[in-house]
C-alpha cells in the first residue's frame, strides 16, 4: 500500500477539495444540510457534490451500487461521504478508507463493498479519534457528528493514520453470475430512474465467446434476440438489451420503463444464451 | 444587540460566503435555479447549499422547522434564504434578520419563528430598498427578484441597515407541551423522510425527574415502555422512542416507517408518563 | 454574429465559471454525479448549479421550457449543460451553442429551441472533436462522455470553433396562440410544482388592447373574470389568472393545485376574451 501518494495541502493549492455525499436522508428534511454546514465550518473551500440522497431508507446495497457507478469519475483525492446507517448509535464501527482514487467515509456496514472490489492498494481505519468529531455527539446522527467532520478534515489533508487504528472493512456479498460454456445466469441488481434493469452480467462474462454477437437475453417471458448498441437502436417501445454506462448489461425499453412494463425487479433472474452462428 | 460582530469583506477573504436555500419550489421547475443565477450574478464566489426545496407547498411551519434543525450547523455569517411565500405580491412584508449565527432573508410570515426562539441578539429589517432588488419586479416571484438579490448582497457584506427600516418579525405560535409532575402531554410536530415522528417534547421537559429513565411514551394505542439510545437498540421492526438529533423526543420503528405503521401524523397527541422506580 | 464577446480566461479571473445542469436523470442514480465528477476533473473551479434533474424521462419539450424560464438569470458566460437524450448512441448530432448569454451543450434534438427564440447573435457547432471527450465513449451515456467534458472545456475558455463544424440546431415547433381582435386562443404548455398552469399566452399577446384590463380567461368549464396581480389577490381556494414570473399568463388557485382541481393538463386549450368597458 506504499503506492498511495499523500495529498498534501500544498498539492491542493490549485483546486478546492471535492467531497461527495450519498445517503438515504431524502430532500425534505434538514439532515443533508446539517452535514454540509458542519463540513463548511471545517473545510470552507470544499466543493460539495451530491451523488444521491434518495437511496431507499436503510438500503445499503443500493447506496453501494450507486456509489460504485460514479465514484471514479471524480478527481483523485475526492472524499466520498456515504451515510446509510441503520446501525447508528449501536456498536457498528465507523470507518474511512483511503485508496488511489480518494477517501471513503461512512459506517462499516458494507456500503463500500463494491468500491473495494475495484480499488487497489487501499487502507482502512476505524474512526476512534473523538477529537475529530462534532460535539456533542448525537446517538442518532453520526452523519453530522462523526462522518461529516472526518470527511472535512480529510479534505483538508489531515494525516490518515490520525483517524484511528487500521481495520478490515465489512463486505457484503453480491451474487455473481453463473457462467457456463454457452449460457450465463445472472440477475437484476439495480433499477434506475428510467426503469432500465441493470444486471450483474458484464461484457467480460459474455466475451468468453469472443464478442457480444450471438447472445440472446431471457427475462421472464421476454426473449431479446441480441445485444444492441444504443436505446435508439430499437423502435420506440421496443424491448432491448445493451451494455450500460457502467459496463453491466441492462434490459431497457426505448423511451419507456422496462421494469414496470415487464415486471422485472431487483433479484429477477436473467438468462443469457449463446447461439452458434 | 451591540454584541453582533459585523462581518466585513476583509473578514471573509479566507472563505467564500455560504448561502443556504430552503423553499417549496420543488425540483421540477426552474425556480430554484433562477434564484441561484441571480445570486451568482451578484456574489460570484458564494457557496450555495440547498437545505430543501421539497417543503410541502405553502407549508410555512414545515420550512420553519426544517430550517431550525440545521441552520446552526453552518459557519457564522451564513445567509439563509427561505422562500415559502403564499402571500407574494400582496402587502405581506419582506424581511431580513441578522443574528450572531448569520442572516435570514424571506417573507415576514413566521418562517423564522423557531430560529428566533433560539437566537440571541437579533435585529430585523423590512426590505424596502428597491435599489437592491432584481428588476423588473415580478408580482409572483420575490424569491428571484427580492430575496435572492438581498441575500447575495448580504453575503457580499452590504451594511445591514441599508436594507430598510427596523421591524419585529411575525411569529407563529407552536403548541408547547403540557408538563405536569409525572406526565408530559406533547404532540408530533414533524414526520421525517424515514417516517420518524418528531414530537415537541425535549429532554429538558423530561429531565425534571432527573433523567430520561422511568418515562414511558403513549402514542395512539401503542405504549413504549422506555426511551432508548439508538434506533438499533430495538429489534428490526420494533417500536421505540429516543432522543432525536435536534434534541426532540421522536417515535420510530427500527428500519421501518413509524408514521405509516402506527398511523401517527403531525398534530397527533403523545403522552409521556413517569413511573417511580 | 461578430457581436459575441469572447470570454477569455483572463476575463474570468474574478469569478469561477458557472455550469448549470438540466436532465431527466433523476436523483436516485449516479448519473448526475458522474457528469459532475468529469466536469470537476477538467474544470476544478467550476461552480455547478442544478436546474433540474426531475424532467420527465425523454420529455425534451419540458426541459426546453424549464431551461428557458431560468437561463437568463445566470451570469454572462455561464455554460448550460442539457441532457434529455433519448437518441443517445444513434446518429443524432451533439451540439454546442454560443450566444451573448453563454453556452449551451447537449443533444441536437430541439432542447434549445426556446432559448434560441430569445437569444440573438448565436452560433452553433457540432461536437465532432473526439479529443475533447471522456474515453472510452459509452453508447448510452453521452452526458458523461461527451457533453460534460465539452461543457467543462468551454467553462475553461477553449476556443468555440475547436468543437467541430458549424451547424443549424434542430428546432421543435411550439403552438403559437391564435390572436384575434378581441380573443386569444392559447394552450397550457407547462404545469409547475404548485399545479399552476402556464399558458403560451404572454402579456404581449393581450396588450394589443392597451392593457391587461378587460380580459377574461376560460379554461374548461371555469371562467375567470379578470387577470389579477398576485396569487394572494384571490381568497384561499379561489381560481385566478395572473402574469407568471416568466411573462406567461398562468391559471392558479391561491394556496391550492389548479391542475388537479380543474383537470387542466399540458395541451388544454385556454380562451382569452376581451370585453369592452
Amino acid at each position: 500500500m506504499g503506492e498511495y501518494k499523500t495529498l498534501t495541502k500544498e498539492g491542493r493549492t490549485l483546486a478546492a477539495p471535492v467531497i461527495t455525499l450519498i445517503s438515504d436522508f431524502g430532500l425534505v428534511d434538514g439532515y443533508c444540510a446539517s452535514m454540509k454546514g458542519v463540513i463548511l465550518g471545517i473545510a470552507p473551500d470544499a466543493k460539495l457534490v451530491d451523488i444521491s440522497h434518495e437511496i431507499r431508507p436503510q438500503d445499503i446495497r443500493s447506496a453501494a451500487f450507486v456509489l460504485f457507478t460514479c465514484y471514479d469519475c471524480f478527481p483523485q483525492g475526492t472524499v466520498h461521504l456515504a451515510v446509510v446507517d441503520p446501525g447508528v448509535g449501536t456498536d457498528r464501527r465507523a470507518i474511512a478508507v483511503r485508496s488511489r482514487s480518494g477517501f471513503f467515509v461512512g459506517p462499516d456496514n458494507g456500503i463500500f463493498s463494491l468500491v473495494l472490489t475495484k480499488e487497489r492498494g487501499w487502507e482502512a481505519r476505524i474512526l476512534e479519534n473523538e477529537g475529530l468529531w462534532h460535539k456533542p455527539l448525537s446517538a442518532t446522527f453520526h452523519g453530522r457528528d462523526v462522518f461529516a467532520p472526518v470527511a472535512a478534515r480529510l479534505a483538508r489533508g489531515i494525516p490518515f493514520d490520525l483517524l484511528g487504528p487500521e481495520c478490515s472493512p465489512a463486505v457484503l456479498e453480491w451474487s455473481s453470475p453463473d457462467t457456463g460454456k454457452s449460457e450465463v445466469k445472472g440477475e437484476i441488481i439495480h433499477i434506475d430512474r428510467f426503469g432500465n434493469c441493470i444486471t450483474n452480467v458484464t461484457t467480460e462474462h459474455l466475451r468468453v465467446t469472443g464478442s457480444l454477437e450471438g447472445w440472446s437475453v431471457h427475462a421472464g417471458n421476454v426473449e431479446i434476440p441480441s445485444i444492441l448498441h444504443a436505446y435508439g437502436d430499437s423502435i420506440p417501445g421496443g424491448v432491448l438489451a445493451l451494455v450500460g454506462s457502467s459496463g453491466f448489461i441492462e434490459i431497457a425499453i426505448n423511451q419507456d420503463n422496462a421494469s414496470s412494463r415487464l415486471g422485472l425487479r431487483t433479484g429477477t433472474k436473467i438468462l443469457f444464451l449463446f447461439t452458434q452462428h
